[in-house]
């Protein structure tokens, strides 16, 4: 960028880190700043600054959090036999808007992708796993306890994405918890968004709709 | 955004106030943030604090500059017999990157848009106008000085944006100027982009293309 002074250069360099910002989107993101009073400056200046302190990590779940452990995981309420895996925090975000979904989450902070280098150690499998067997642990104590003879066990739903990378970790994290006993692993529906045209859906979306159907009864 | 901290609520509502930034692009922005590590945190938000001091417009033109004048405004070898009026500091990055114009800027910054409340005192018009009297009477008194007879003059190039606000104030300036002794006003030219498809062009670029159609061997 030519023609401009270092500070407004400095700002439109750094606004390019943004995921999908290229110059010509952080000359606009400067220039609209630059407009705005001070106010605004200060407080996305600052907000961002601020970002780097004080957010931690659940200690349980891996989910953005204020303390030891977040909202979530603190809320005793929630349905101790279902555990939502995503890819990240956002992911959990949708989920809740939904509002549909009772039971706890698990948060992996990205998913498997050799290209990128990612593997096992990078995300939080280990932690994963340790939850899951602690929960199929808690249920077959209760179990004894109530000696109700009914088995409880865990629904390990595989909710990343429905991308290569999405599905080759659900996959992946299927076959480490093989033959754990009382537990269910199911993964979200592939199939045609909402409002989507049949004729213009790609083909594994197609097949992935087709594959999945179900009796018609059950779903309406 | 349920069930994120208040720190990422307070990152993803400042980023909207940037133009086209909604609640979705705002949080991926802050999540992505999150992940780097501290230094491109506090260079992003650093940069954008710092835009609140130091900047200065151009006492001349109205570019943004680091003092009193800007870089162009201080450039003695440009031509003081072009004077190209524009709407915003990114114009004048725009015609600077593209490189063929060795004269002077005028910034406006905005354009006339009553529905806006924008109107003649919002803009820097009274200092164009004042600018091309004092380019004008420099001329006249170099034209005497030199004797030669020749009428200098200056070109004023309306180069707002070909829009409807844009045509207003080119056309609401020209008025102003309307009887400027040794004073040309042109306008940008419009019509087809290059690269752009006749047949899918809107009918007012099409109307403009055609009503600005000019001899073929002049332009080729």
């Amino acid at each position: 960028m030519q023609g401009l002074p270092d500070k407004i250069q400095r700002v439109i360099k750094a606004f390019t880190v943004l995921p999908g910002v290229g110059e010509r989107t952080a000359s606009r993101y400067a220039m609209y700043l630059f407009y705005q009073n001070n106010a605004v400056k200060d407080e996305l200046g600052g907000a961002i600054k601020d970002l780097a302190f004080g957010i931690r990590l659940c200690g349980e779940c891996g989910h953005l959090a204020d303390g030891e452990k977040c909202m979530i995981c603190t809320d005793e309420s929630r349905d101790k036999h279902l555990l939502c895996v995503v890819e990240s925090p956002l992911d959990v975000v949708a989920l809740e808007r939904m509002g549909g979904y009772r039971g706890y989450y698990h948060v992996l902070h990205g998913v498997i992708s050799p290209l990128s280098g990612i593997g096992h150690d990078d995300l939080s499998i280990d932690p994963l796993l340790k939850r899951i067997k602690s929960v199929l642990a808690k249920a077959d104590r209760e179990k004894g306890v109530d000696g109700d003879g009914a088995h409880v066990g865990l629904e390990l739903i595989l909710a990343t994405n429905p991308s290569l990378e999405g599905e080759a970790t659900a996959s992946y994290i299927s076959q480490l918890v093989k033959g754990f006993s009382g537990l269910r692993v199911t993964r979200i529906a592939r199939g045609l968004p909402m409002g989507a045209d049949l004729e213009y859906a790609d083909d594994m979306t197609l097949a992935r709709a087709l594959e999945g159907r179900d009796a018609y009864n059950k779903l309406s």
